[in-house]
This record gives structure tokens, C-alpha cells and sequence, in this order.
């Protein structure tokens, strides 16, 4: 399925049905189904990247998540990325940079959050925010935001020559489904908290925002950093897509359990001697 | 439950059943379905916990996890902890301490990784391990060591002021079944990663170990910063047992949903012109 949704040459972001689920052949109950099986299969995976990584393989995927507000990156986080072991799971989630991030170059604080050997790293938003936001609301010269673009292409190749399998997802819904998702939580107040009013400004650019994205998929897309973009109406499809990403990146890596490196039979009677 | 496993003044460790399962009466089965239910239970406090810290609450909860080798952390973790939105659980695993480390206070490595407000704290091993390995293996002047637990109380102390419900668990297992599980894992191929030489020589320290332990719990037991011991023998015991400690901690806390700090109708109207 992953192969669907990944970015090719001459892809346009408007031309994508944002409640088609390509690959999945499914009702809501059946994916959710998948999700579960998926899940184990994830889990497995995940301990043996981590187990290699004791045994010094320094290898680690990391999982960049970009959206719309509403889009869904909180439940991905939850559903998909919570089904393993939170020992060998790190999320960085990036806001609105302080005083001491500005005062630094955008990369910065990107790369003290990078994940160690052996984890899974999750961006709940990232350096992309610096060309989205950035240039939507021109927060930097316009050279300055033309120039960042190869800068990510630069920085995303030495972390991935550095043994870091990245992969990037766009969870991509539409203006109609935000605005309902949006009503939906200010219209519970167990969601109040989960509103923002800035919401509604940054809305109101939609259009800017899907150029600003186009831009980053036509730029930024690379065979070792390949964006994806997952439709993401249907939260169920957008759970069982990441996954299924996630899971082939994994494979790519295929950790193995490392072998012992003490003497098993020794160790065996030293620990019958105690 | 977990008022039966709380320190009280007299408490002997020596004296406690590591196989007993003290305020449950369930076969393993019947525990599973318990833990799944109290993990709901869980989930919805950590949400509310975290929504809280987003209106300005900066309470938080941190949960001290100390236990001889092969007693089941990494499981709490997984089964227990892993059962909530990863977005709000901070795990800090102390190690060895680096040259860094060891140059500073001991208690310097550890402030760093304070949970934030409104999140859910784990120390995977902690400053505990200054006086328990460090007394054990003399790692400092004993004249330093006893100064830690002072130093231990005081900085819980200041901790628990500052808004952190700290809950403190040593999980208890017999020597007899550390040696049945490291013997698994010299069994299992895909355990060898996680087995080390030296599980054994500390091993060989048990009894020096406990009673570490023991002046540990007598010392630094506290209001602000309770010792639970759990026995541990039992799998599904701790995990049932650290769940309904970490559930009690989050009642006393009791977070609410926060009020909307915005005009609810007001957006309201400004969303639907969009």
C-alpha cells in the first residue's frame, strides 16, 4: 500500500481525493482489524531494532509528520505509533520556536531531537513548519526561505548516510473536513482545550498553505528522505496507511537479533553456580 | 490495592511474600481482563492530566521504578505504561553515568529529566541507584553516601512542592526466580541481547543488595514521595499493581477539563464564515 501513496515526479497535491483510501479494500471494522495484526507485526520489528542497537548497529527509522491542523497527527501518534513499546519510541513535537530557537539556525533545534540508535523518532511537526508557516506568513527573507529547501536536502542526506531511515508523511484532508473537525471541537468542551482561535486564521490561508506544501513535495522529496501523502478523511485509512509505512521501512532495515556476545555455555554455569 | 503495598513505618522486606499477590484474588487470566479495563481508566486520566497542563496546570506525576535485574520493568513499561497516549509519558533511563555525569552531583542528571507539567514521568532506575549500587560496590566515601538520602529527601521534597505527585515502586522478586529468568534468557536466542556478564556478579551481592534496599525504603519513605513494594514473582500481579498505583496518583491529582479561554460562540461564528 505504502507504494501508492509515496510522491512521484510530476505529482500535484490537488489532483488527490482526500477520502479515497487507495490499496485498502476495507470497511471501518475490518481496517480496524488490520490495525490490530499490524500493530503486532510493528511491535516485533521495533524490539528488534532496538535489540540490534545494544549490540552497536546504529541504525533507527525516524517518521516526519506534517499537516493541516485537525488532520489526524495526534491519533497516529496514539494508535499507530503507541501499539509498541514506549521504551524505544521518541517523539519530539516542535511548536512555535522560542526566543533561544530563533536565535539559532532553523536546523537546530531539529537536530538535538534526533532519534538515537535503535529508536523509532517521531517529528510531530519539524523543519518543514520553517517553509511552511515560514513562508506563508513570511517569517524570513524570501532568499532565505528559497535557500532552506536545499539546506533540508543537505541535512536529511547526512542523517540518512548517518544510518537513519526517514520517511516523510503529509496527512492531507480537506478544507470541509477541517471545518467539521473543527466545529466537532467547539462544540464539545471535553475538546475546548484542543481549539486554538489562531486556528481559524491559519484557515483562512488555506490555499497558501497547499502551495507552500506543493512546493516542500516538489523540493524536498528524495530517495533517501521520500515523502508520502496519506488522504486522510478517513482517520482508519490514514492509521492503516502510516502504518503500513512505517512497517516497510522497517523492513528495509531488517533487524536481526544480535548474537550473544559473552560466552553462553560459561555464562550457563556460572549463573547454575549462584 | 495499593494502600496494601505502601511502606509503613517497621516494614521489613525480608518478611514479604514475593509470590503472594496481596488485594487480588484473580487467576492470570482474569488479571488481564482487569489490567485492559483499568488502562481505559488509565487513558482518560493522562488526557485529562495533559489537557489541563494546556491551561496553564503544571501538575504533574512521576513514578520511580527501582527492582533487581530481571523483576519486570521493561515489562511496566510496555504493558503498563505503554497503555497511554505516548505524547504524555516522559521515560528517562538512567544508566551508567557517563564522564559528564559523574563529574556533577548525582542528582544533577537527574533534574534534567523531570517530567513537564502535565505529563506522565517514568524513571527507569534513578538517583536510587547512588545508594544502592553505590553502596553496595563503594562506588563513593560512606560518609557521602549517607549524606544522599538527605539530600534525597530534600530534593523530593522540593519536587513534590513544585506540583509533582511522586510515586516510588521497587518491584520485589526472589533470588530463586531472577535465577529462572536469567537462565531463560541464556536459553532463548532472542533474549541473549538481553542478558550481560554482569547480571551475575550482581547478583552474587544479593544479599547486600536487599538490604540496600531496605535502608533505601527506611529512609527515604515519605508523604510527598511514598515506597510502594510490589511482589513481583508474579508478572501480571506488578503489572495490576503498578497500574493501581499509578491510577490512585493521577485521583489525587484529580484533573478536569479546562475551560475554553476563548468566546466559544464567538468562534464559533468566525469558523462558520469560513
Amino acid at each position: 500500500m505504502h507504494e501508492l501513496l509515496r510522491v512521484r515526479p510530476g505529482f500535484q497535491l490537488d489532483q488527490v481525493d482526500t477520502r479515497s483510501t487507495p490499496g485498502v479494500d476495507a470497511d471501518k471494522k475490518t481496517a480496524e482489524r488490520l490495525l490490530a495484526e499490524g500493530a503486532l507485526h510493528l511491535s516485533a520489528l521495533q524490539e528488534r531494532l532496538f535489540a540490534d542497537s545494544r549490540a552497536g548497529d546504529t541504525r533507527r527509522l525516524l517518521l516526519v509528520l506534517q499537516a493541516m491542523d485537525t488532520a489526524g497527527k495526534g491519533g497516529i501518534l496514539r494508535h499507530v505509533v503507541g501499539a509498541v513499546d514506549p521504551q524505544g519510541v521518541q517523539i519530539a513535537s516542535f511548536k512555535k520556536p522560542t526566543a533561544e530557537e530563533r536565535s539559532h539556525h532553523f536546523l537546530w533545534r531539529i537536530e538535538k531531537r534526533l532519534p538515537e540508535a535503535g529508536m523509532i523518532g517521531v517529528f510531530d511537526r519539524s523543519h518543514y513548519e520553517d517553509v511552511l508557516i515560514g513562508r506563508v506568513r513570511q517569517l524570513a527573507p524570501a532568499d532565505e526561505i528559497e535557500r532552506r529547501y536545499d539546506e533540508i536536502r543537505a541535512f536529511e542526506q547526512r542523517v540518512a548516510d548517518d544510518g537513519t531511515e526517514i520517511v516523510k508523511v503529509m496527512l492531507h484532508i480537506s478544507s470541509a473536513e477541517q471545518k467539521a473537525r473543527l466545529t466537532e471541537r467547539l462544540e464539545r468542551p471535553d475538546k475546548h482545550w484542543k481549539y486554538n482561535p489562531g486556528d481559524v486564521d491559519e484557515r483562512m490561508l488555506w490555499a497558501e498553505y497547499q502551495a507552500a506544501y506543493q512546493l516542500v513535495l516538489d523540493r524536498t522529496d528524495a530517495p533517501h528522505a521520500p515523502w508520502y501523502v496519506v488522504p486522510a478523511d478517513h482517520k482508519w485509512y490514514a492509521r492503516l496507511a502510516v502504518q503500513a509505512i512505517l512497517l516497510a521501512a522497517l523492513e528495509r532495515i531488517d533487524p536481526q537479533w544480535p548474537a550473544a556476545d559473552y560466552d553462553v555455555e560459561h555464562e550457563k554455569e556460572r549463573l547454575a553456580a549462584t
